[in-house]
Order: structure tokens, then C-alpha cells, then sequence
């Protein structure tokens, strides 16, 4: 059998999405599985399991990343390795990082059905809390893996009730023992889908993403004077909540002001103490800036600390910004990029060179090796929504192109 | 004994005060003392067994409002009613609406140990779910009463864990036999803080509401279409909050817009999915608008709409704008009004005409009978926080006012 014309099984990776959409799922069609929760959980047992049906060697580090071996004839070589994550945004979708899993999955089960061998060690890899919805900053079990977090720092992240990622870990039974530290990589490829509308509105099946947008996460705090609504003149108030309206259509605003490529977002408000007749006295939001160019980014950032402190003296609302995530733009291995869009062109689907907006693992993972992404559409360019979709011949075309990128490394 | 010369006892009316502010008490030394919650119902009963150690009638109305009656020589006649209520702010204060029904308890106790006997009943009420903060609009309790609402639409309100009014009336056993229905009033006299800080500017002690400004509550609904923050361009989106921030910017400018006596707030706002990284699909907030000029009002209201309309059409964000309730401004019975005023003069307290801003259980009590208020000064004008304060003296003075209302009226 010529390996070149293999291809993956695209009805039972379509199967093995619908069965981790089960854990977890929203009956309005999409994942609720936040970090480290019981649902989290199953979806690691049931995870693991599957690895020990095609016999991988199982690894789970002190962060809760799970590895799967599936050993190379030269095991001292540096190993070729390839996932994402099996967690969600609260009412994200079926796909966002858990096509990249089952995606390797397939590739290591058409691997063990043809009982391939391959000169190199393939792992798989399910990384531990990339969202970051519960415990931040995003990407903790790779960041932490790659060196970028202490350990014992990310074990101290709280979620918005108080609990400890550390003591999360350990209550669902993920906690493991192996050192949660890098080693030598060949090469690294995460599979996902776009989040973005760029390959629907061109009419490309894969995206050769060259990198990912640089990142940078602020938690903001706004303080005013609370007081009955009804009693208290306009101009007696110092209102939280009118002066963080402001900031919130400053930073709206702010990619237009700064020009070049940049985006940015306030995702996230609370409001205290939130009573219809109460002038609020403490508002908290966050800000989520983007760019390719690290430096606008950065200036971005700085034009909005300035209009922030003019709104805040203005209004006698004190503010304070925190930067809690900064990372810079990822350039993805050139060559690894090429692999990928060569492969997907010789396996007959069309390909797009861009950039990625979403950070993942793999900006982390690029850190310790080489490392490249392969996209495919999003539908409607919607994503972290339970309407979250891509097409399974876009799932299977993408995986296609994962496997087969994966086989050549290991091959080197 | 000349009862001219009686006064209440403001030892016992600060200990009463202090034993409720037990309840419900937060560390900050405000209160957390929500309507139909198990601290509500624990402050309900101590309550009902103060009644019942000055021997008062007690009556338990549908709605949970609570009546104390001491009878008069002529039974028949229209009664003397005095009160408020019990229920306070989420971090509230602990004189809101408290000293209105201590205040009432206290004139009740120096009449029953001086054996005071009056030619009309004296009544003591207890309004249930005067703040509106759990269970919405304000006020359903003497709104029921007073024929404004429906009881079994009272009944159907809901918090926001979805738990019903009448359900949680009744789990806290207050879901009284008696109907909620207005009787034959001869004067109604509520007192309260004032919940502003002109009193305290100007250095009077009794304020004389000659009546409440007029009030209007909507919700607000804003759509967006939620996305992943990173790949979505700023020229393909509809967020939400971005659009809910300019409509709260409006709220907050419109009485400067519209001239006049008024005052707009913006004092809740849920934003969903609120997640750092999605852009906002779901914002829910709410506007309070009052006047003392009724057409003013509604001009506003109509102008936020128009504006609103115009937000929503640019930023794509279709908008939903709910009156919830809406209240003209409240005219007291003048004649009661300048019985508080001569009374505080005669007890030698300074007294100041002015209106009230917030919305209070006399406005509905109003429209059965004779009404008046009694102010006292709240300290810096703050209110429905944990530092609200009135000093001893003032909670006494306008006891001592209220005190000799009440026999005036009871004795016509």
C-alpha cells in the first residue's frame, strides 16, 4: 500500500466529535466544559480511553496536560507532536480546539490501523485550560510547559469564586506526576478551525496561518461614589459605571485611531453593586487588545492609559489598569508553513496564506520547536458560540492535511 | 401629665435599631436584608413579637404587609396609619426605611406605657418589598394595597434566580389571610432619611416633602452577534455593549439635554456571554428617570428612545426598551405637610419644605388618604450603601415629630 494515497477516516472523526459533544453539551447545540469541572473531566477519561484503545503510552504532567506516544524506530530522536484542548468557552462551540484533538486522534488511529511505523515519535496532546475563561491567563498547561509560567503561580489562579486551579486539578484527578517542562520537539502542528471569516468569504478549504496576532489582557477597575438614584443631583455623582461607558467606546474606538492592523475588545463587565436605583460605585471590565505589530500594540495600550486618566479625573473616578497577559506576535517555521499549504495543494484542496487573531498552544509550543497551524473554514465566521460550525468535509480535508503533515516530519 | 410635654425615648428607639441592624448585617456595618429572604422573615418576626408585647392587633395581609392596631375610642372612624419598611438594599444601610417603622413603634410604646388612649385606632405598618431590588417595580406591597397592582401579578414577579414572589412569600410564612386592600385612611405620615444631602447642606433637621418627584423604570435589551475577539474584524461586528455604553452615556446626559428638574441613571447592567475574549451578543440594563415635571418625564423617555433607536440602526444591535413602571409625581395633602412643619417648630427643631427624590410607600398610601413625610438629615446624603447614617439625635428628633403627628391626627 502506497501511505501517500491514505486518508482519514472523516465518518468516525465526525462520530468521535459528536460523542465529546455529549459532555458537556448546551441544548442550544454547543459545549459548556470550562476548565478543571466535572465536565472537564469526562471528557478527559473518556479521552484517555481512547488512547489506550490504540495503545499509545499515556503521560499526564503536573498541569494536567495528557500525552499520548505512539513510539518511532529512532526514539531518541526529537519527537513530532500535535493537538489543542478539550476545553470550551462557557457556551462556546463543538469545534474550537476539540477539532484539533480528534484530529490527531484520527491520524494516530489510521497510523494504528495500518500499522504504520514512523522514524520519529508521534504524541498527541490535550492541553490543560486554554481558554482561559476560568482561570487566567489563556493557555496555561502549555504555558507552563513551555517554561513561560511558574508553576506554583498558575496552581494560585482563581476562578470568580475563589477556587484554585491547583486544587481544581487535583479534585478532578488529572493532577499528574510527570514534570510539566518542555523537551526537544521536531515538529509541532495544531489542527483548528479559522474563528474568523476569512476562508468562507475567499472560498479556501485550508489556512496556512504564518503566525498569531500579539495579545495583550487587561483587567480594569473604575471606583465611584454609590448613592440613591433619586436624591442625588447630576452634577453630585461620581458614577462608575458613565465613566467606564466612556473607556468602553475609547478602546472601540482605538484600532481606528491607531491605523495598521490591530483589534480590540471589552468582553467582560461587572457592575456593583447593580441596583436600578443604586449610582454605581465600582465597575471592573477587561481589555483585550491584538496586533501583528507588537509595537502599535504596545502604543495602543499606552493612548488608552492616557484617555483612560483623562476620563477618570474628569468624571472623580479613580481607575486602575492591570496588565495581567502581554505576549508578543508568533512567527510561525516558514518551512513548516509551506509543508503545510504544499500538502494541502497536493491532496487537492485549495489553500490560503494569513494570519491567526486567536492565540493558541501553539504560539507556546513555537517557543520549543518548530511549529505550524492548519485552519479550515468557520461558518458564518462565528466561533466561541454555541452556533459554532464548520462542514465535516472541511473537518475531514483539514485532518487529511494534519495527517499526512504529521507523516513527513516523522519521517525526517 | 401634660402630653404636650411627652417625648419618645431615644435610648430604646437607637437599641431598637441596633437589635434589627443584627439582621442581616454586613461586615461593612450596612445591611443585606432582601425582600422575602430568610433574613427579611427574621426581622419579620422579631418584629411581629414587638407588636404583640405592646398588645397591638396584628394583621398579616396576602401580600405580607404587616399591621399593628391600637384601637381607638371610635373604631369606626378612618384610622391613623404610620410605617415603612423592613427590606433593605443589597449593602444597604441600616435607617432606609427602618427608622419609619421603629420611628412608629416608638410613638406606639411611650402611648402604651403613658396607658395614651387617642379617639382614633393608630396603625403600624410594615410594607413588604418597598426597595424593588429582588422582586420589581418598588413598592408592591402598599401597591397592592392601594389598588396600583394586581396581587396575582404581584405575585408572578421573579428574581433573578427565576424564584417567584408569591412563592417566597410564602416559604418565609408570611403569605397572610387577610386581603390586600385599602380601608378608609384619616392620615398616613411616613418617616424617613432624606437619601440627599440637602438637609445636611443647608444645617435644618426636619425636612417637609411636599411631595415625590415622578419616576420611570425601564429594562433594556441590546442584541449583538457574539464572536471570537481575536479574528473578527471592527468592521464586522455588532457588540452589544459597545452600543449599550453609548446608550448609557445618553441616560447620563439627558437631563442636562432636557432642562428642568431631573436626574437619569443607569444602575444595573448584565452583559453576556461576558467573557474576555467574545465579543458581547446580550447586554441587559436599566434607566430610572424622574421629574417632579411629569410631561418632562415622558419627553425624556421619548428622546432616549429616539436616540436609542438611532445607536441600535448604526451599530446594527437591535434594541428592546420595557416600561416597567411608571409613577407620576406625588402631591402630599398640604394640610398634613404643614402640621410636620409647625410640629418640628414647636418642638423647637429647625424645618426646611423641599421634595423628596426618591420613590417611597407614601406615594401609593397617598392616593387612599391624607398624606405627609418626615425627613431627617442622612449624613454626607449618602444612601442605599453601607455608610449610610443618621445621628442619634436627628433619629430622635424626627421620632419626637412624628410622635405628636400622630396624636394630632388621632385625636381629630
Amino acid at each position: 500500500m502506497n501511505f501517500r494515497d491514505l486518508r482519514i477516516n472523516g465518518q468516525r472523526l465526525k462520530s468521535t466529535i459528536e460523542e465529546l459533544a455529549q459532555i458537556g453539551g448546551t441544548p442550544g447545540g454547543g459545549m459548556h466544559r470550562l476548565a478543571l469541572t466535572d465536565a472537564d473531566q469526562k471528557a478527559r477519561d473518556l479521552f484517555v480511553r481512547w488512547l489506550g484503545e490504540i495503545h499509545l503510552e499515556i503521560t499526564i504532567d503536573e498541569m494536567g496536560n495528557i500525552f499520548g506516544r505512539k513510539p518511532g524506530e529512532k526514539v531518541d530522536l526529537p519527537m513530532v507532536l500535535s493537538g489543542s484542548h478539550l476545553d470550551t468557552q462557557p457556551f462556546g462551540g463543538r469545534f474550537d480546539g476539540i477539532l484539533g484533538v480528534t484530529g490527531a486522534l484520527e491520524a494516530l488511529r489510521v497510523m494504528r490501523e495500518n500499522r504504520m511505523e514512523t522514524r520519529r515519535t508521534v504524541t498527541i496532546v490535550n492541553w490543560t485550560d486554554e481558554e482561559g475563561t476560568r482561570f487566567s491567563p489563556a493557555m496555561l498547561g502549555s504555558g507552563v510547559w513551555a517554561g513561560r509560567f511558574d508553576r506554583d503561580w498558575a496552581y494560585s489562579r482563581q476562578d470568580v469564586q475563589g477556587k484554585k486551579f491547583g486544587e481544581e486539578l487535583e479534585r478532578i484527578g488529572y493532577r499528574g506526576r510527570a514534570p510539566a517542562r518542555k523537551w526537544p520537539v521536531h515538529a509541532y502542528f495544531e489542527y483548528h478551525i479559522e474563528q474568523g471569516p476569512v476562508l468562507e468569504r475567499i472560498g479556501k478549504r485550508i489556512g496556512a496561518p504564518k503566525g498569531i496576532l500579539g495579545i495583550r489582557w487587561y483587567d480594569v477597575w473604575v471606583e465611584g461614589k454609590a448613592n440613591q438614584a433619586g436624591p442625588t443631583p447630576m452634577d453630585a455623582r461620581n458614577d462608575a459605571l458613565v465613566a467606564a461607558a466612556e473607556m468602553v467606546l475609547r478602546v472601540n474606538e482605538l484600532p481606528g485611531k491607531m491605523g495598521g492592523n490591530m483589534v480590540a475588545t471589552v468582553g467582560e463587565i461587572q457592575n456593583s453593586p447593580n441596583s436600578r436605583n443604586i449610582i454605581p460605585d465600582r465597575v471592573r471590565f477587561t481589555v483585550d487588545i491584538r496586533s501583528w505589530d507588537d509595537n502599535l500594540k504596545k502604543e495602543g495600550a499606552e493612548e488608552l492609559e492616557k484617555e483612560f486618566a483623562a476620563i477618570s479625573k474628569r468624571r472623580g473616578c479613580p481607575v486602575r489598569m492591570e496588565l495581567i497577559w502581554d505576549i508578543r506576535h508568533t512567527v510561525f517555521d516558514p518551512s513548516l508553513v509551506r509543508r503545510v499549504e504544499k500538502t494541502a495543494r497536493e491532496l487537492g484542496y485549495s489553500d490560503h496564506s494569513m494570519v491567526s487573531g486567536a492565540g493558541h498552544d501553539a504560539a507556546y509550543v513555537n517557543e520549543v520547536g518548530p511549529t505550524a497551524m492548519i485552519f479550515v473554514p468557520s461558518i458564518g465566521g462565528r466561533s466561541h458560540v454555541e452556533v459554532e460550525n464548520t462542514s465535516w468535509e472541511d473537518c475531514e480535508a483539514g485532518a487529511n492535511v494534519l495527517f499526512h503533515c504529521l507523516l513527513q516530519s516523522a519521517n525526517e
